[in-house]
């Protein structure tokens, strides 16, 4: 049995991802994929380190010949940028097509939040009530019956994941601030040609962006922190880059509830990581490594109670190109699909 | 149907990148390991990204314990430095145990060559004979009825590949040396705390090292070039250490014939690759990269000739732990057991 | 005119920052150097990047020979981890040398909170009270005039400069814990073989350690911003290991009093850079990068509200073996020797 | 004293290194700075690791002004593209100021041959006569004199000072050819966004270029060569771009003639390296590293004998920004205006 999928956008890196994972499915298999800038030629002649596999020979299609495209794909992956995804998502929801959204366009569930954060109007916003939010460890079971799941944005998958358990149970104490200090790998500034990303401007360098509350994952982030705690969560979120590929360490302050002990916070994370295959709960004293999550879809989560000034510290740790992006986005699509939910998504970090 | 498999010396990164690869393995079994700094505790201890796998709860055993853990394994990997692997391998082979060496110990057919470059007695002489060069695209026929098979350096395993259709067609002019520039990555060097591996002394650097003649892989590529060219081949080897983890490139200088041009020469080497599934010829223009064949078993090879030096230039890339270590350990393991050679081999490389 | 000084301990890399600094220093002089290790060689035969410099061949001395070295030695370096420090220092002081210690055997006015910390008894407790903590914007005067100055640890450098102006005019809420998420170069590490500090282990990687409350550097913090504050200070410190050579960027969270808004805070660091040649405020909206101080004295600095959370976010930036240790020993040894402050410590960071 | 300069194109990697190395200068003084891009600028704003230096309130000027900047300014550094140098170039000798040249418009002494290598028709042939090749080990005196100098490229600066001594000597055997493996970090390629060259495709990345015979380099190689040779000399010269940020290591294979050994061949390196202090001859055994000259003017030289292949390996190594541009500009201009030759380029490298 095969399964067909299409992407939209395939020189993006999550586009790239998508081949990596597709390519080592053993149900999903990539009929044809599109790219704007390099319809006619073939994947493998974009990414010479296909040549040789099946699926360097597809070739690529314009987005407008998607309609026709579409007729006998089950399941498209839509790689495109924030705005794009909403242009194009019409006829493929047209078709029958199962689709998931990596980007931001159907994430947030009011148009209004959305238009405020991404200076955009929202242009589909009948299907936002459709969409499901994908992450999978929260919503499995509404993923599994949707026609549309919005894929979650990478820092929030490390930080939503990472404060699940503290905010389902009420551990935390309100009146304080949660403080993120996060930090990912370049891949998630995406496959264009920047000065600021060019390699003699990031390598042997260390820079924060967007702090002070003006980064766009925050919506997502507090939306989904909020339904969580049945209560709003407004929260502090402040990225770095990092002059590696792939990798998100989230550092997460939070104050907990008095007389709220690291045992009982633990057990709440423990049982949190029994239901769920990929989330791992580190052992007290072991700290997360990018690395040891590269190419996977493992959450590494650790625990830390700072008792001089009673902070608890959540370090949460995914890889963002995988975990926080193509991966999920296939994990979404194994459930859209009826097929189990790490169908093709195997596989431990290559290290060294 | 499972074949069980053990590892001797888990904790060098050959031993690390047997572990991934057996572990996506459809037929071969990790049922023990061992290392005499880590007996007693469990892989996963050791490394932590395997945590949540099963592969992670294989206890480490001391290698006194050798003899009684072979029974009932089909074959072992011997991981471990030159000399200790021909001091280990006797009780395993009187198991009755396959192995695959990935040491120098019997690699070169002439005891007192090793002796020579290896400044150390050959105390398995006797072996020599029964041990097969376990270079599948060359070997293919004779690893299957082994035994023993001694796994290629990577360094040889780049450079041999890289000129085996020259040689065998005759294609060189023998008057002129054959000039190999190799450069590699940091894993080539070991899981050792030594000072000038550590990042502040190899980030943000590039330095030749056993620069004239004196590297130990030399006696090895010159016996199976000159086998190949069916008389003595000399080669200039010179590597140099690149701030990357994985990964060689190999560029070698030769002169061809008179009037053998580039085209002739292409053709022989199409020949080559249209027969291996891993050696991938790139079309004229394109140069390899080693992220091209990160993680995988793949040969990347580019043919250039410099027509105002009259200098054929052929650019061989591989993977130096997988390709030139482990990756190539277990398709000789796969044929030594009857499989198929790629079994569990398949995969390309992430990127980014 | 030219001052003589010596190093102890050359060879690790706060003493070869420190050779590098002297070489280019007007006045002082390098005379002689100590090293237990590569004691008889000569300073060139370890560090070849000075071949060709006079001071490649300053002869390594024993540290045995040092009371004799003094003779005739204006000022010391002590490069040499805590604990040899407080031993090594006696016969130094008597000779009448003076002594720039960069170790943290000084650093702490109370030997039971070093005990606490280090681990170790304090062997040297009568010279606390003598000796000045060496952060050159806080307590130039004390240094001019002193015989032993502790020079200050990277972080505490990065964070006390940080948050200097908000504890001194007293701007923020005490009842909230003061969050400070560092993240710090390789070189912080020091120049010795240690596996977790291979090139292979730490490239491509990233990751926190010694979270919540346990490295070393805790106390030293809290004492200065206790001092500057006139109260006590207690502050949650979590450092990461950047996989880079040099820099430090400590984000650090505080929450300011009540109606307290940017312009307010920000006239405050204004006033304190207006006074100090090496702290400089970022304007708004420019945020650090670790290479903008690479091999220099200064000390980034940007304040950032985010006013959906009321969070002051200060980011100090420093290079961590320049401005966090042997730069700042020079300056202090500037200081003491009646030069000018920054007398050789001129330059801008080498970009790419 | 003070003597005013003056940079054409300051946006570039080349002229950010000028700014570096005048920024020390105690004689030159940068007066104006032009670039078509950040006109109106300071040039702070564009490079914020400048804030707080003098050299930052510089105010950004079109090029368009230069004529009238011209006066008064005596010597003027051309950091733009070839073709955009020869087109501006006149203006600036008009005016009767200096010129030193950094792109490869006046290197070759025949129009024709630039107009074949650089596919562009020579729109001053007039002046190629008069321009001296600015090598300062070679054509110190001639430089001293001149009015123009072209500045050497980057890699042919690495190569003929490697190749110098033997070839002046005549210690090469003619019938084999020069193979010249080079790599070089990624500021060689510039300050410009382009796909290739984001960080997430160079890092973790190894990668040859321009391979047999085509890189323009390749005519200014051969013409310096054969003039030390006196007789022509062909190279096949191969680059490769490594992932680091400045260095260049040319590892460079000859055969010398029959009974031509090693000692001879140092002899001659070492008269040369006695007369340039520039010129590191590095003792038997050493191999260069890039990070040992980083930001300097050494060029670090090894010579080696593969006795088993009769062949010479010498490697050259040098910073391609600062001895293989910029800071041989600044020594050709140091000499044009009567000051010492090393006059501000002083410094060793910074490590780690």
């Amino acid at each position: 049995m095969s399964i067909p999928v299409g992407i939209v956008g395939v020189t993006g890196y999550t586009g790239l991802e998508l081949i990596r994972l597709i390519h080592r499915h053993p149900v999903f298999e990539l009929i044809w994929a599109t790219s704007r800038k390099e319809a006619g030629r073939e994947v493998g002649e974009i990414y010479p380190h296909l040549q040789g596999e099946k699926i360097a020979r597809i070739r690529i299609r314009k987005p407008e010949e998607m309609a026709s495209l579409c007729k006998g794909t089950e399941i498209v992956f839509l790689a495109v940028p924030h705005r794009v995804a909403m242009e194009m998502i019409g006829p493929i929801l047209d078709a029958g097509t199962k689709v998931v959204d990596l980007s931001a366009d159907f994430r947030l569930s009011s148009a209004e939040v959305y238009e405020k954060w991404y200076n955009t109007p929202h242009i589909n916003k009948g299907l936002l009530k459709d969409a499901v939010y994908g992450l999978v460890e929260i919503y499995r079971d509404e993923i599994k019956g949707s026609k549309l799941v919005a894929n979650p944005g990478c820092y929030p998958t490390s930080i939503i994941l990472g404060l699940y358990p503290l905010l389902t149970k009420n551990l935390m104490r309100s009146s304080h601030p949660i403080i993120i200090d996060s930090k990912s790998g370049t891949s998630g500034a995406g496959r264009s040609a920047k000065l600021p990303l060019i390699f003699s401007e990031v390598y042997d360098n260390f820079r924060p962006y967007s702090i002070g509350g003006t980064h766009r994952h925050i919506p997502e982030i507090e939306e989904q922190l909020s339904k969580a705690a049945q209560t709003k969560i407004t929260v502090s979120f402040n990225p770095h880059l990092l002059p590696i590929e792939r990798g998100i360490i989230s550092t997460i302050y939070v104050t907990p509830k008095d007389h709220m002990d690291l045992k009982t916070i633990r057990e709440s994370y423990e049982e949190f990581a029994s239901l769920h295959r990929w989330i791992r709960l580190l052992p007290p004293g072991q700290l997360p490594e990018t690395r040891n999550v590269r190419g996977t879809m493992y959450v590494d989560i650790s625990l830390n109670m700072d008792n001089r000034t009673s902070t608890l510290i959540v370090i949460s740790c995914i890889d963002n190109i995988c975990r926080g992006a193509s991966g999920q986005a296939l994990a979404n699509a194994n459930l859209m699909c009826g097929l189990e939910m790490d169908k093709g998504l195997e596989g431990i970090a290559p290290i060294p």
